[in-house]
């Protein structure tokens, strides 16, 4: 069964992210992983103003501000191939609940070129904690991210335990 | 009349665009610039390696090295409206070629918000000479950049004259 | 007589500066901007979170939010050198009010290469609006912001009228 | 024994390494924890363009291209205390050699805010491994690196094991 669209998604990597090696800089990679993340929710239906802190005079009418911070505790990458300007990209993610208030997205990266098989190029992972914003203490995680994260795990064919 | 898909393209404000002041950080406005020029030259045919540069290993099989390379000279932005996380964007481009060895692309930001008319957020500007790589002499532009160029003039409404 | 410290600052091109065209990536330079600003304010004396935004539970206490924001209105870039990475730079800032309610920052970017004279490589200028925060009204320029003016009008030679 | 000056950086938060969240962006740790590396090699005394790609017409004369590239092949980074513009740091460096042909830096921030017991605010890793540019095969680490691998291992307390 093929996943849904929101844990799969495609970007080509463009010339600003490339360094003097000709190649990929290896910060782009955990800078793609963030915005998947974001496009993923988005694609699933959440509105990012529910869940990422936007300027009350900007925040869509009737919309409440975020009730917590989801800051990023941990990420990791790994690089296995040379990604140039140009080169599409297949993503596929893979969100986990890890306790009530936390969860961890983990990020393959496939080169989709002309005449090659897929590669896989890169992974990452990143985890989030869920705090309130001004306390920055524990809280739990968002109702809304508790449903893209339960869908995830229907769609990828198993509800994974707490 | 519309103008062509590969001049009048969408993109979404992501997390990582913004600041502490909680709307786009400015330098990203120059960022998106560049992306779109890039996906404008893509969408209107243009191989990414014909333009910008690949390491040899990394080239497309038969793929000739860029002859030209066209760094930015000059570049400048007007900010107009704040943008926030999850603003959705239409960016249209008016490449024009200012004399046989460079060109420059006009970006207009239109903020599209869900309940409201449109709104132009931001403008970008960025002039482009051609040069051989490795002596960094002035050349004549690429001819692909020449065919981009062209349709774009006609697309916007008349040729204009070298 | 020489420039104050807090209007000459130094940097050196960094490897993540760079672009597949070997050299600096235009978007830096206008982030190498910014970073002098901020440099500068804090080399004549002013706290950042005097100037910048800073969470309520990070400030340093007693000290009250800064009172506007001051985001830019318009910048722009001039580049007329290659940079590459271990390039070593000397900015030279030119801060100057426009009226009470804004100013612009003009940077020159030298290239200091050991055996070769001082190359003029590029050109920045940002242009700041003081707004307040929440209502995003134009207001006057920060008393401090203020002094930072004046004294760099005084150390360019001259007072500049209004 | 205090490290050296070559193991132990400071650097500043600046605005544009913070999100709408109000602190520092995750992102950005990776980008210090790069350039923290490169200033550490030059602090030893290692020219970057020994290292890191430089064109050949802007390389300094005599001086050969780089032998091998570095590319990371693995980078981590743990988040602990919030950090925010102007909180100025303390970055120490932990260079370790893994094999002849790859080696990692550890990277500790510490936050160092006036009135305040220093805080340990983050850790970062990369991992590098050494390849011949044109084939990217791997190939021994150059040799200016392996002496600033030992002589950091000399300097962290005692010559670590191959």
């Amino acid at each position: 069964m093929a996943p849904p669209s929101w844990l799969q998604l495609r970007r080509t990597v463009r010339f600003g992210d490339t360094d003097a090696a000709g190649v990929m800089h290896f910060l782009q990679l955990l800078r793609w992983c963030h915005e998947a993340y974001e496009q993923s929710l988005e694609g699933f239906g959440i509105a990012p103003a529910c869940v990422f802190p936007v300027p009350s005079a900007e925040r869509p009418a009737g919309l409440e501000p975020a009730a917590a911070a989801l800051p990023i505790v941990h990420c990791s990458a790994d690089f296995r191939r040379p990604l140039v300007c140009g080169d599409p990209l297949l993503i596929e993610l893979e969100p986990v609940r890890l306790d009530p208030g936390s969860f961890e997205v983990r990020y393959k990266f496939w080169r989709i070129r002309a005449g090659e098989e897929p590669q896989e190029a890169a992974r990452g992972l990143s985890r989030h904690l869920a705090i309130e914003p001004a306390s920055r203490q524990r809280c739990a995680l968002p109702e809304a991210i508790g449903r893209w994260l339960e869908a995830a795990a229907v769609a990828q064919g198993g509800i994974r335990p707490l």
